[in-house]
C-alpha cells in the first residue's frame, strides 16, 4: 500500500541535510528527554538505519495513517510526532493493527520517528506555554516545577491576568483557530472577571486538581472532574485533546528551521487533525451564546 | 444556607404519599441493585429515619447543590439522583467540602436519597434502551449479556440499522435535544451507510473497546480512544456524559408515576443538566458540518 | 427516637459559648492532628453547620448509642470522643446499622463530634503519660520519638522505676479504678522488683514489640504476643482496651475547662464504659491472688 | 541445659509402644492435617529419626519452656502441642530465641513433635465441640462447614439453647474450670434468655465476625470487636485464648489412649497453663455480678 | 549493513511458493499456537506486508545477527526461529541493541519471521518427544498432560527405559551430536540403572521439579537446583540449552517439506550453534570419564 | 545413619580450642556479616548449644551429606559452608528432606554451622578477589562498590589487564584446576586482546548484566544470558558454579588458621565438589579447542 504511493514522490528539495544524529542532537537541546514522565516512551523510536540522512521533516500531533501516507509522498527523512506511536510496547509487528502497520510503514520507506511528548510539555517555550499565550498574560509559572532546571521549566503553568471569561473564549478561539467547550463554575457568568488560570494542554484532569485558580484551560477532562471544578469555584476551558497542543507545531516549526540553520526543510502535517468534531443544532446555536 | 431556604417552601403536594421502604421496593422492582457492578456505589444512600414518609419525588441526573436548592424549595421528600453522589466512600462529613455538604444538608432537611446508576445502565427498558431509540433499530442485544436474567439485559447495546451517517447524527441530535460531537472512521463519511451501531451511556470507552460495529454511541470518550476507534473502521458520536444520560428521566418519570399508582408527585429536576456548553466559531461552522 | 429524647433536655447551661471553629482551634493546640497516624481518622468528624455555636461539650471513649442518648438527653453541642466513630470509611448513610445511626443522631440533632485518638497517645501530657502515671516514675521518655516535635512526644513511654510487681499492680489498679490482668515473665513472682516499663495505652502488643523492658502495660493483647512478652523476660499488665484510656478524660476535663476560659461546659460521659467485665468464680480467688 | 535434666528421668514406662509413623497415622485418621487452614502449619514437625520408637506422650496446648522441660524429665518421646511452636518459618536454630532453644532441646534429646492445631479445630468430636458442651445443647451445626467432609466437621460451631447468660456464664466456668469474661450487648442482662450461641476456640474474631447469635463464646477478641457484636445485640463470653481449647486435652486423652490400644502412655501436661491471670479488686466484685 | 549483503543473493530457487498466510495456516495445524504458555510469544512475529510470498525458508534455533546475515545472504523469504526474538516487548526500533537491529534488518528486506516456541515443545512428535529418543523409550507419556488436547500432547516427557547411566550419556551424545554435562545423583555411578527418565528441552529446572525419576535430560539447571536433584536421588545429564532443541530442526525439515508438498524450499541454519563451548583441561579428561 | 558413623570417629586433635563464640567473632572481623545482600540468610546458623567449645573446623563450599558424613568421621565441631544450607526459611525438621536431615545429623551430633555466603563475595581479600588472580591483574576495582566500607569492597570485581582469550583461558583453568567453557562474542576469537574483565563468582548473571567489558569470568549463566552478552561484544567463561568459588577455601584455610592463632585445626573438604562433570566426545575435541 505505502509501496504504492512511491511513485508520487515530488523530488522538490535542495537542502544539504544532516545526519539523523546531528537533528536528534538539536532536539535534544530543545528539550532533554530526560524532562519527560518516568510512564512516557519519549526520543528516537524508529532508527532505520545508523547512517540515516535528513533532508525533509514532516512535523505532527498524532502519526495515523493519512499522515503517514503523506510523509511518504512528500518524501520526508524524519516524522517528529508529538504524540509517541509506540505507546503499549510491542510484541510483535505485522499488519494486522494499525499501530503495527505504522512501524512497518517507517522501516520498510525509511523513515525515521522522534516523538517529544511531555519533555516539550514540561520545558520553557513548549506546549503548555504556547497555550498559554492565549491568556493576557500578567505573571506565568509552572504548576509543578521540574527540580534541577532553569527556571520556568515544568508540568502546567499558572497564569496571573484580569480578564472576563466571555472575552478569554475568544481569545482562545482564536488561538487554537477552533471552538472551546465551556463549563461555568456555580457562581460565574460571562462576565466574571478571571484572575489566575491554570493551563495544561492534553488531559489535565490529574495535573490541574486541587489547585486554586478562576478558570483552567486544557484539552479534555472527563464529567465527574468537570463537576468537581465547578463546584469548587473554577470554569473550565475545553480544547479537546489535539487542538490544545497542535498549534504549537507552527511555532516550533519555525524555532527548528533556525536551530538547523535551513540545512533541512522543515514541514507540518496538512492532513493531521483532531479526530473530533462538533455538529451543532441551528436552534440551539443563540441560547449557547450566553448562559442561561 | 439551606435552612434558609425552608421558608420559601411552597405546600402545593395533595397526594397521599407511600412510606420510604415502599418506594425502595417499587425501585428495586424496576431495576434491582444486584445488577449494579461490584464497584458501583447504589441503592438507599440517605436515610433520614426509618419511618420517612414520601409524598414528592424529584429525578436528577446527578445531585450538585443547584439541585439540592432546588430540592429544598420544592419540598420534595426522596431524591433520585441516577449518579450517586456518594461515590468515594467518606471519612467525615463536614461543610469543608460540596459532597460532604451535600450529605448534611439532606440529613438536617430529612431528605432520603437513593442512586441506581449502572443497575439502571444494564435493565431492560433503561438508560441505554433509552439511548438506542435515536437509531432506527431492526434488533437489539447488550454487548455483554447478564448471566441470570431475563433476555436483554446486560452492559450496553449491539443495534443492527441501514442508516447513513448524517441522518443518525440528526436523528441523535433530535433524540438528546442537544449538539453530538463527531470523530469520523478513516474511510468514512456522511453518506457512509451504517449497519452495526455500539451503545452505551456514559463514558463507554471500556465496555465498547475491541467491539466490531460500523459506529458507536456514547457520552466521553478519551482522545487516545477516540484514535483507536477510527482507525478500526468506527465512527464515534459523543453527547457529552450526562447528555447521554438524562432524557431517560423524563421517560422514568411517568414509568414511577404509573408504578407508584399516583400516589407520589415525581418531578424532573430543572436545574440539572451537562456542566459543558460549546462555545462555536461562526466562521467554523460552515467547514464542521461537512467533513474535509 | 432521638428526637424523641429532646422533650427531655433540661436546661441548665449559663455559658457564653464559643463558636465550633475557635473550639477546634484549641483542641488542635493541645494535640495538632497532624501528630496521628498516618492510617488514623482524626480531627472535626461531623460539622452540622459552618457557624455551629458550641456551650456544652461532652468528653467520651467510645460514642456508643447509649452515650449519644446522653448527649442528647444533656443537649450537648460537641462530642468529643477519643475513638473515631468513623474508621471505615462510609459509602452510605442509613438506619440500617449503628456506626450510621450515629451519624444520622448527630446531624439531625445538630452536635458537632471530634476525635482525637492517637494525636492524643502521643502528645506530651497526653493518655499515655496519665497511663504512666500508675507508676512511680524515675525517668520517662517516648519508646518511638515524633521527630521535629517538643521533646517527649512520640508514641509510647518507657519509665524507670522500683517496685516489686505487686506493688504495681495496685497502684493501677488504684489508677485506673478497676481490675487488671497479669502475665508473669517466666522467671518473675509477685515480688520481682521491676526497673523498666513499656506503657501503651490501647493495643499495645505492635510498638512495644521487642522493647527491652522488665514489665509492660498496656489494654490488650492477643495469647501469642503474650507468650512471647513472657519468655523474653517481661511480666505483661492488661487493663482491657479502653479502661488504659478512660481515666485521661477526667484530668483532660480540667486541661480544656481552663483553656476555654470556663467559656463552655465541659462533661465526661456517664453512659461510657469498657464493653468487658469479669464474672470471677469465688473459690478461685485465693489462689490467683499468688503465683502457683 | 536439658542434657543436665537427664538424669533426672524417672523410668517408669512399661508399654510396649509403637514406631513414630504408625502413632503418626492414628493422629491422621483422628483429624486429617488437610483439614487445617492453608497458612498453618501442622502435623509431624520434628522427626529426631526416621525409626523413632515411642512409648510415652505428652500432649500439651503450649509447648514452652517449663513444659519442654517436664517432657525431658518424665522422658516422653513424643510430644503432641496443640499450637505449632514453628510457626514462623526458621531461618536458622541458634541459642538466641526461645522458639530455636526448643527445637535445639527437642533434637538433641531425640523428641518428636506433632501439631494438629486448626485440624482438631474442624473435626467433629474436636476442640470447637468440646467447648460447645458447656451448653446445653439442643441442636449443633459447623459455622462453616467443610466441603467434602462427614457432616459436623467444619470451622466453629452454631449451638441452639434456651438458657438465661447468668446460667450459661457458670456452665461455662464449671467446663473451662476457670473465670470468664462478659461484654453485655447494648439490651441484654444476666437474665436474658439466650436462644443461639456461636463457638470459636481461641481468637474467634474473624470465624464469628457477621453471624446472627444471641452470644457468642471464644477465646480472646479485640476491643472494636467487642463493640461491634455488643451494638449487634451480640453478649460476648471470653475464656482467654487457651483455657478455651486446653480442657480438650483431658478428653482427647482417652481418645488416644483408646486408639493406641493401650501400647503407649499419654500424659497431660502439668506445666502447660494460660499465661493470663487475672488480679481482681476486692471491692468490685459486687459490682461486676449484676450489671449496672 | 544489511543491505550491503544484498549483492551477493543467489538466485537458486525454482518453487512455485505459497501465500504466507498458507504457510503460517500449515505451521498452525502442526503444532497450534495456542498451545503455548500464556508467559509465551508465539506466531507470527514480522509480517512485511500483507501478501508476502514465500518460496524460501529458514529454520533456526536462535535468531542472531550471523544467522540474519545467512538469511539475506541466501536470499531466503521466512525465517522460523524457534525461539522468539521479541521476547521483552519493544518501546522503540533503532540501530542501538542487536535485538532491534534484527526487527530492522527483518522489516527493510522484507523477511517475514514466526516463532513456535513452547508450542513445539508441547505438541505430540515436537521437540521434547525428538530428544526422548535418544533414550531406548519402553513407555513414554508428558509430565504436564495439556487438558483438551490429543493424549501425547503437554509439558516435558517422562520415559520408561532400563539402560546403564553410562550407555544412556553416549546414546545422547549421539543423538545430540555433542559432549554432555553430568551430575550423578549421591549413590549413582555409571553402571547404575535407570528406570525411569524425564525429558525437557531448554531450561527444565522448574517443569522437572519435584519429579520422581532415575535421571533427567535438559538443556540448562542451576547449581542449587543440580544439588537438589542429586540429593534426592535423581542424576542429571545437562546437553546446553540450544543443543537440547536444535537437532529437532532437521527432523522438523522433513516434515514442513512435506506438508508444503514440495511447494517451498526449507533449508535449516548454518550459523546457528549454541553460544557455549567447553575448553577442557587434558590432564583431567581421564578422571572426568569416570566418577571418583 | 549419622548415629552409625559416630564409631568411626579418630580422635587426632590436639588443638586446645577456642570458644563458639570467639571463632565466630573472627570469622565477623574478617567478613561483617553486615556486608551480605538482604536477601541473604548468613552467620551462625546452627549452635547446639552456648559454650560450644570448638577444636576442629570444616571449610566446604556446600552442605551436602557426603560433607557431613565427613565432618563425623573426622569429628570437626564446626562447619563453615560458604553457602547457607538453610536458605528457604523451614516450617519443620524431619527426615523427609535432605535439607532437614542435614539439620537434624549438626544438632543430634553437635555440630555447630556457619555461614559466610554474599559477605564473602564483597569482602576485599575475599571470593572474587581470589577468582581475579587468574587474570593478570593491572588495575581493580569492585563493579558495585559498598559504600561506608574501606575501598575495594563490594560486589564483582572490574580488572584491567592486557591478555588474548586463549591465554586467559588457560590460565583460568590453572587457577580454578578444571575445564572452563566459552561463549565467544560475535567478533571476538581466540587471539583477540582482552583489556577490561568482569567477575562475579556463583551466578553473576544479574550483576554483570550491561557492564561495559570485553570479557567476563562468572560460575553459570543462562543461555538468553550468554547471547545477550556475545552480541554486546562481551566473550563469556563458565566455570561451573562451585568451581569459581571452591579454591578459595584453600586460601582461606591459612588465612583463618592464622587468624585463630593456630588455637583449632582447619581443614578443607575432600568431599565437597562441584556436581557438574562434563562427558565430552573424543571426535569433538579437536574441533571444540578453536573457534569455527
Amino acid at each position: 500500500m505505502f509501496r504504492g504511493a512511491l511513485g508520487l514522490r515530488r523530488n522538490m528539495a535542495t537542502f544539504s541535510g544532516l545526519r539523523l544524529n546531528e537533528v536528534v542532537n538539536v532536539l535534544e537541546k530543545f528539550a532533554p528527554t530526560s524532562l519527560a514522565e518516568k510512564w512516557d516512551n519519549v526520543g528516537l523510536l524508529i532508527e532505520p538505519s545508523t547512517d540515516k540522512h535528513v533532508e525533509r521533516i514532516l512535523l505532527t500531533n498524532d502519526l495515523t495513517e493519512p499522515v503517514l501516507g503523506e510523509a511518504l509522498e512528500k518524501n520526508v527523512d524524519l516524522i517528529i510526532s508529538y504524540h509517541p506511536p509506540i505507546f503499549r510496547p510491542l510484541t510483535r509487528i505485522t499488519m494486522a493493527n494499525w499501530k503495527e502497520r505504522i512501524v512497518v510503514g517507517c522501516l520498510i520507506n525509511s523513515k525515521a520517528l522522534y516523538s517529544p511528548h511531555t519533555a516539550w510539555d514540561k520545558v520553557l517555550g513548549g506546549v503548555n506555554d504556547w497555550l498559554a499565550k492565549a491568556v493576557d498574560i500578567k505573571g506565568i509559572k509552572p504548576l509543578i516545577p521540574e527540580p534541577g532546571t532553569v527556571d520556568g521549566t515544568g508540568s502546567g503553568r499558572l497564569v496571573e491576568t484580569n480578564m472576563p471569561i466571555s472575552q478569554l473564549v475568544h481569545a482562545l478561539q482564536d488561538h487554537i483557530d477552533n471552538s472551546v467547550h465551556i463549563a461555568y463554575a456555580v457562581d460565574h457568568h460571562p462576565k466574571t472577571f478571571v484572575r489566575t488560570v491554570g493551563i495544561c494542554a492534553g488531559s489535565g484532569g490529574s495535573v490541574l486538581k486541587g489547585i486554586q485558580a478562576d478558570l483552567v484551560i486544557t484539552g479534555e477532562m472527563s464529567h465527574h472532574e468537570l463537576l468537581d471544578f465547578n463546584h469548587n469555584g473554577t470554569t473550565v476551558l475545553l480544547c479537546n485533546h489535539s487542538n490544545s497542543e497542535r498549534g504549537f507545531l507552527r511555532e516550533f516549526q519555525s524555532i527548528l528551521k533556525e536551530r538547523l540553520q535551513e540545512k533541512c526543510e522543515v514541514l507540518v502535517s496538512e492532513k493531521d487533525k483532531d479526530p473530533l468534531q462538533t455538529a451543532f443544532r441551528s436552534n440551539l446555536q443563540a441560547v449557547q451564546q450566553v448562559k442561561q
